[in-house]
């Protein structure tokens, strides 16, 4: 969610749009950061398929042609968000890892500079279908990715087999955002180690396995209770 | 938050609007029902002063002038819900009660015929300052009084003196409010009942006493750190 004009170079075109090769990747890429600014300049409510255009230099045409209108247009921004390279901390210690992912949400949408794009394209998407779709795509990929902390725990002993690493990441951040979407609770430093500490701790506890998960994770070395099917 | 149409009577009238009397709270019963059900068919897109209008039976002036518009209709809708009597479980035992208290929130949120309203109220809520505004006093007051649930087992030895109890609640109910509102994922029974039981282990580490309420609690029985003012 980089706030910089320039196009991200030769990035790999996304499923939603029609995606001939080179040109309409980069597109693709000034009209994600065109509407990234405009959503953070003027909230959903003020979000115009022309003043993407004008901001984006892409024909009015070509957006409503691709992205059908300003639901489209948020949606595919929070796609491509969805889509950017998000480096996972490895500690070597489930606690400090999921403190690392905490503090990132915690710095990242509380930051005066770097708040208002993500909150305000987390707003926006809320207000349409396609919007909700995209959000709960979105968090469904991020959840996934950073399972890897709690599947690296798994590995490491640290955790109990079974785990469910999405749960994990889920019971850790959900304060955060519970906060910053719901209450409007004020959120600090504080809270977003708490959040980690208490995911950590649950998840220690065994508390996120999944039933499905432990069967897999006994079946995978070795089939010790043999059922139907 | 009930459907039915007959106005609650001799509530205590509230804050935000003029309060002569019994008839004032009348109105304000018929309007916040009026607000509820209109926000429930039609979402904040659709609501207008004119339908609570004619649904309430108060005058559009009236509306306009104690309510100011839309935003404020929603504002107030949640201010009453926030007013309701909310009998919170007893049951000896912190992690039954959270249990209870997240059951309680799953059940309503996705019951066909409960969880219609109070979701398009918050949504609703979402879109204006003084929704926005309303919404944060609704969530602070029910962590307040559901907070108890924590002091009785504080008081109980069940958890370390200076617990946050609101804070207890937040981690129990986050999750639940996070895939409801935040990220679109399904909720189920589970989930309600593991996030209640991971805020309870979290509480009895003590994760969450705070520094100051944990100065308050030692500061009631006896003085013993005096410091300035």
């Amino acid at each position: 969610m980089s706030g910089a004009n320039h196009p991200e170079q030769e990035r790999q075109p996304y499923a939603p749009t029609p995606r001939p090769g080179g040109r309409s990747a980069r597109v693709r890429a000034d009209v994600v950061t065109a509407t990234l600014a405009e959503v953070a300049e003027k909230g959903y409510d003020g979000l115009t398929v022309e003043a993407v255009a004008t901001r984006s230099g892409v024909h009015k045409a070509t957006l409503y042609r691709r992205w059908g209108g300003v639901d489209g247009l948020v949606a595919d921004a929070l796609t491509a968000s969805a889509d950017q390279p998000w480096p996972l901390p490895d500690t070597g210690d489930l606690r400090q890892d999921l403190r690392r992912i905490t503090q990132e949400v915690f710095s990242v949408f509380t930051d005066p500079d770097l708040g208002p794009t993500p909150t305000a394209l987390i707003s926006a998407a809320q207000r349409s279908d396609a919007g909700a779709a995209a959000l709960h795509a979105f968090f469904t990929a991020r959840h996934r990715q950073a399972a890897e902390v709690a599947e690296r725990a798994v590995a490491r002993g640290e955790l109990p087999a079974g785990t469910d690493g999405a749960e994990v990441v889920r019971a850790a951040t959900a304060p955060l955002y519970y906060r910053l979407f719901v209450t409007g609770e004020p959120l600090d430093a504080r809270t977003a180690e708490r959040a980690a500490d208490a995911a950590a701790l649950a998840a220690r506890a065994g508390l996120f396995t999944s039933a499905l998960a432990a069967e897999e994770a006994h079946a995978k070395p070795n089939t010790t209770t043999p059922q139907g099917n």
